[in-house]
């Protein structure tokens, strides 16, 4: 028992090395990462942190600032599952979901750190302990990457030490998907696992068309091929394809995962715990996962979701996010033998250079 | 076509005259005001608003000011439908529901109060013309209030002119609710609507309990008898008691709706345009209830939603919520034979006296 003495956040709008686009979310220049560091009367401290693709930054910044640290002040900070709770309900009516998960994640987060720098254990042993390492796959944000520099970025994951990639399809026309797909399964033979992301562009139909087209080009899962709302839709997708459907990122309450599981009919589930509760929001939606015996996996966040995901006996693959966040962490991502390596030091075992994070800040 | 070349927002923290508690949001001691006023190039000018019970103020300020207004400047500000879709796309990976549901509802509503002002019309004409008042009825913060405190509060709702009372239930011990259920039948007599509100407090096994021992008491809706999350939950309970349910408030998306529609058996929905999407939000929910043959109703926001209800064939009632907002418009809401009158001014009939808000400007 240690209370809550302060929580401070800071705001950083990081740069992109070039312009990345997406089928829905539009040009991509800079990420903002929005960090919580809190500190009890006992002198333990831990970070946390959110992610977005640019927008909502301030927003959440404003809700951990007004509405959570100020009442979070005095409270026991080593009382995660508490906390949690207070945080859901205290902010209920302008949250369950959207901004408030993103605020309650990075301060959920930050417990955790705390939590484990007590204790000395570090994330993949609080979090489940099954494995210290798991499967990591190379995504990059490239709808727009002319076919070569597409490829080129593959040979990158390649040459990195990955045996899975990502691509993002929804082009307005389809035939363009189905070129890249092809070639990308030709670059990388047989024995390479790949995904696509369509970021929900596509109409139900318009998804079950791509479906069986891109069949026999062995496609592990198909991510988001419509609206994350329509999970009634993502059944109909599954049931009239066959082909294994992903989604998660966009998820951001254990009730919305409870409807993902029970109508979706998902092959893999991908929790973010920067916008779905932090790691008590993501370790509740693999929990959830392990009943439905399906697959967890992450959205971005690599730095973090590799010592979850290696956690989890149900354990998937992590997605290698392309925002350039090992640039601004003590431990760049380390990859062994095809597999991502989970922190060994207390906490989290995501330290930021804030110096270097420092030019960006707002 | 006219485009926006303005869009200024402010944030109050209106004082409310007591403490109002209810089961589940804590105390209130002001409500926060959330204001957008939008200008066109043209010269036209319009005011939309939100509202929160004391938290996530600053992040929808935030979120209109650094998210929203940069980017829609500069775009038709009489394309209200290619508005709302933008917003709901640009803020989407942060979005769908929570702040970005209470900022977009703000934009939106000033939006319409310009189209008003422009082709002359009220708000009941543009949101579709089927009447231009409807019945309401009076709720109130009350659940703490002690039983002669509380049987004061409804007198004065009759004395107002209201035929329609609602109250908090919720209570640890459910005998509690039951006492104070009998005891306001008993002080209105048989002819006066009479609604009780749980704000989710419930398990669906208590509520169905509490459905079973207030039927004796002509309750004409048990509201939000459990968490808004859990439409299956509804369902059952409407099953085992066959009572009237109503929710809506915390539902914040078109796809939330849909869910309540086809999974939760209600008997009234509540769409609060100041946390649905706005004047667009609010009248989607009002289409989509039309077809499953349900009555629309509201929540809050009186001022505006008087306006929304009237003028919808399938009209409930408008409720009329205890945060004093009366006391800062130039139009306090008026109320004949039992009924709400909707404004006759062209716009949404909802002006500000900002010298009364002003103190309270964060
Ligand atoms: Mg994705
Ligand atoms: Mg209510």
């Amino acid at each position: 028992m240690s209370k809550i003495k302060t929580i401070a956040t800071r705001l950083f709008e990081v740069p992109l090395a070039e312009v990345l686009s997406d089928a829905k979310h539009g040009d991509h220049h800079y990420f903002e990462l929005v960090t919580a560091t809190v500190t009890l009367e006992d002198g333990s401290q831990g970070t946390g942190y959110t992610y977005t693709g640019g927008k909502g930054g301030h927003a959440i910044k404003a809700m951990i600032e007004h509405d959570l640290a100020p009442v979070l002040v005095g409270k026991d900070g080593t009382a995660i599952a508490e906390i949690y709770d207070f945080m859901e309900w205290h902010i209920h009516y302008v949250g369950r979901g959207g901004i408030a998960s993103f605020a309650i994640s990075a301060i959920d987060i930050a417990l955790w750190d705390i939590k484990g720098k007590q204790s000395g254990e570090p994330l993949w042993k609080m979090a489940g302990g099954a494995d210290s390492s798991c499967r990591a796959y190379c995504g990059g944000i490239d709808l727009m990457f002319p076919l070569e520099k597409l490829l080129n970025n593959i040979r990158g994951y390649l040459a990195a030490g990955f045996d899975g990639v990502k691509i993002k399809i929804g082009r307005e026309n389809l035939d363009e998907d189905i070129e890249r797909i092809a070639a990308v399964r030709e670059l990388i033979g047989p024995d390479i696992t790949f995904m696509v992301d369509a970021n929900y562009s596509m109409s139900v139909e318009k998804a079950i068309e791509a479906a069986k087209r891109f069949a026999p080009y062995d496609i592990t899962w198909f991510e988001e091929p419509t609206i994350p709302d329509d999970y009634a839709g993502y059944a109909r997708i599954a049931d009239a394809t066959g082909m294994p459907l992903a989604m998660g990122e966009n998820l951001h309450t254990i009730h919305e995962f409870g409807y993902a599981f029970d109508q979706a009919k998902l092959s893999f589930i991908q929790p973010d715990a920067s916008n779905c509760g932090g790691v008590s929001g993501w370790l509740a939606a693999a929990e959830l996962s392990e009943k439905h015996n399906i697959p967890v996996c992450s959205h971005g966040m690599q730095e973090l979701h590799v010592s979850l995901v290696s956690a989890r006996p149900n354990a998937g693959w992590i997605e290698v996010h392309s925002f350039p966040i090992d640039e601004y962490t003590k431990r760049p991502l380390v990859v062994e033998n095809h597999r991502a390596i989970a922190p060994d030091t207390p906490g989290t075992g995501v330290e930021f250079d804030w110096n270097a994070l420092k030019p960006y800040e707002v």
